[in-house]
């Protein structure tokens, strides 16, 4: 990673009186100006996991000291397996054993899973207690830590369990990427792809002429990447803070690609690879609704292949694709509601024929 | 229990796009007036508890087959220490073993437990769904149930873990009140009695004037009480919804209270209990400070008396008394702050000697 030192960007989030402040910038962590403002409480919590803790953990708290009288640290075990009730409260112990008050600021430094389950623990705490978040893959920096959403998982339903709760601030420092690995980089770039076609063509032209600069973690090329996801998707959910309809865009080949994950079993391809191939077939089945043109489905498919990601569909079986889409939490009364593409820059929601819908997945899946 | 039919009461709750209604009166269940415009969704989840749901189970449960298709109940086990994540956890999984969507009706029937508990999975639940609270005990029906605050226990300490969650409507059915123990009536009197002293001293005299009535639940006179209780706890709750100062009011007799409950124990005395005695000691430290004249803590004492309250402390020794009084959520930095009656209908916040403090406990201890 290059180390030029840009002023960081900015992404202001205005809701009333939990507004906030996305900060994207390269040594984001070292920077005074990063950090004004916070609230100084006496007490810190850092909650990270057993990866990132070894990388970043030393380098936040010293930062810490600095602002809080007492700065604690719960490294959790990575995975999300973990992102239940159990690890959770171990949170809760680490802050009740501590003595922590309702002042106390918690720092969620990790991925996703450690920004979702921070967010909650915040949002849970002696019923609301500030947080920060520390996004550490670039898939929390230009997704998962925008947005309010914080959840932990239930045996019978992931993310079932949670609350909408607003960081003081988001700080995406780019820095922190650099010992991501290369698949959690391709999966992060699967969510930023998507914002191109369903909200912004000039984005998509953008990534097109910048992804290798993106692959060599480039701190101008990461930040304008970082800084119009986080402003697409905060406008997505400016209009719609609570889910009631237009949020729903932001799962454009989320469909697709959550019967690709639970068909193949969680973990086999990572979400963001699951999202990649997702895309494609949502993409495709667009294009066979003749709402784009089949130029746009070649165009999307060579981007999200250059990313590194999966554009070939696994080989499910149309009878279990549809039914893993239809147990998917979109489908209202037994009919699958996709989010497609209606041009290029504009998602919609609707139902399909399941005939077109097959063609679609077997027009990307290779032959057997 | 009269079975007068009066209307029922209404104390609305002006919280914006949260607002809500509180309505008390008797029949309630049966009125259906007492349901109209409350969300109709496919399913609704009844949690209660094994005491509660065999006396009112079944007739809610028929009350909300005209409005839901599916009405599920699961009655959780009686008590404070089961008000934990264990238990909380059976009401996912009922709402998860079920499929319930995010448009699920959760109804809370019970005392504070169950409504703690049934608000804090409301907030929780898929990021948050409906909920309406039924309370069937006092306390709950002038206290628990107003003011939106919710929560579970944790191991290291009581009420940690919740969240602020406002109900769609609080239905106080007197009726339900006809089967409550009288150690419990006298409890929930005790939150009722403090609202007089703090905030209203019309409130009082008319307190002095119908507790005979009221011990013999006399719906008019419960229905007066229960109603101006909620008013001014909404009241206050309206001028500081997320507990910054003014709320603190409401703990009136709560310092010396917790340190009774917890020097001799959770559940030897009941919370309301605790509290009875601890607004007689409130009002003897504002007598010693000069705060008020002792006419008033002879009134409070001979009321709180009647009511079937205990009005003689424990004897814990001055040294046990304030040192549980320092861990106390309202002791800052080891300063114990009294809330304390500042002439009749006001309360204000302070701190007091040590020397003072032990007088007043002395002064309503019997001699060893
Ligand atoms: N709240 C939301 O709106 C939202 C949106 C999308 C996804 N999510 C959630 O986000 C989670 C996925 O997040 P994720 O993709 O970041 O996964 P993750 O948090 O599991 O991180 C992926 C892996 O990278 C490691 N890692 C993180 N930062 C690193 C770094 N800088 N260097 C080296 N290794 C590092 C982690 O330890 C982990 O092993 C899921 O639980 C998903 O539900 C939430
Ligand atoms: N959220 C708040 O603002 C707030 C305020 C005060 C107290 N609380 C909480 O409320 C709880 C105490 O509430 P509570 O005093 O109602 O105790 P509770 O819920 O334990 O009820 C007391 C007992 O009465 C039984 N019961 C309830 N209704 C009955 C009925 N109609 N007939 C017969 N038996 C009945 C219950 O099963 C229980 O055994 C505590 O957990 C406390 O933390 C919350």
């Amino acid at each position: 990673m290059t180390s030029d030192r840009l002023a960081p960007q900015r992404v202001p989030i205005a809701l009333g009186d939990r507004s906030y402040e996305i900060l994207i910038g390269s040594g984001l962590l070292s920077l005074d100006g990063a950090w004004a403002g916070l609230p100084a409480s006496a007490d810190a919590l850092i909650v990270t996991n057993t990866t990132v803790a070894p990388l970043y953990g030393a380098a936040l708290a010293e930062r810490l000291q600095a602002r809080h009288r007492r700065v604690l640290t719960v490294a959790l075990p990575d995975g999300e397996v973990h992102k239940d009730w159990t690890t959770l409260n171990r949170i809760f112990d680490a802050l009740l054993e501590a003595g922590c008050d309702r002042k106390t600021v918690l720092y969620a430094l990790g991925g996703g899973v450690v920004g979702d389950m921070t967010g909650f623990a915040a949002a849970c705490y002696m019923r609301g207690v500030p947080f920060v978040q520390l996004p550490t893959t670039l898939l929390a920096q230009v997704d998962s830590s925008v947005g309010g959403k914080t959840a932990i998982n239930h045996p019978l339903g992931k993310n079932m369990i949670g609350a909408f709760y607003q960081p003081a601030r988001v700080l995406c420092d780019l820095d922190l990427l650099s010992t991501l690995p290369r698949r959690e980089l391709s999966a992060g770039l699967a969510e930023i792809i998507k914002y191109g076609p369903i909200a912004d063509p000039a984005f998509l032209d953008w990534l097109e002429a910048s992804l290798d600069d993106l692959l060599a973690l480039d701190v101008a090329a990461l930040s304008h990447a970082v800084r119009r996801s986080c402003e697409i998707k905060a406008w997505v959910v400016g209009q719609d803070e609570r889910e009631a309809g237009l949020r729903a865009i932001l799962n454009f080949g989320h469909t697709f690609g959550h019967a690709i994950e639970a068909g193949l079993g969680y973990g086999a391809w990572l979400h963001g690879e699951a999202v990649g191939c997702g895309m494609v077939l949502a993409a495709e089945l667009s294009a066979r609704l003749g709402l784009i043109d089949r130029a746009l489905v070649d165009r999307l498919r060579a981007l999200i292949a250059r990313a590194g990601l999966p554009v070939q569909a696994p080989r499910l079986g149309i009878h279990r694709w549809l039914e893993l889409m239809r147990v998917d939490k979109k489908a209202e009364g037994g009919e699958i509601r996709f989010v497609l593409l209606d041009g290029l820059g504009r998602a919609t929601m609707r139902p399909a024929p399941d005939a077109l819908v097959a063609e679609a997945i077997e027009a990307h899946t290779a032959p057997s």
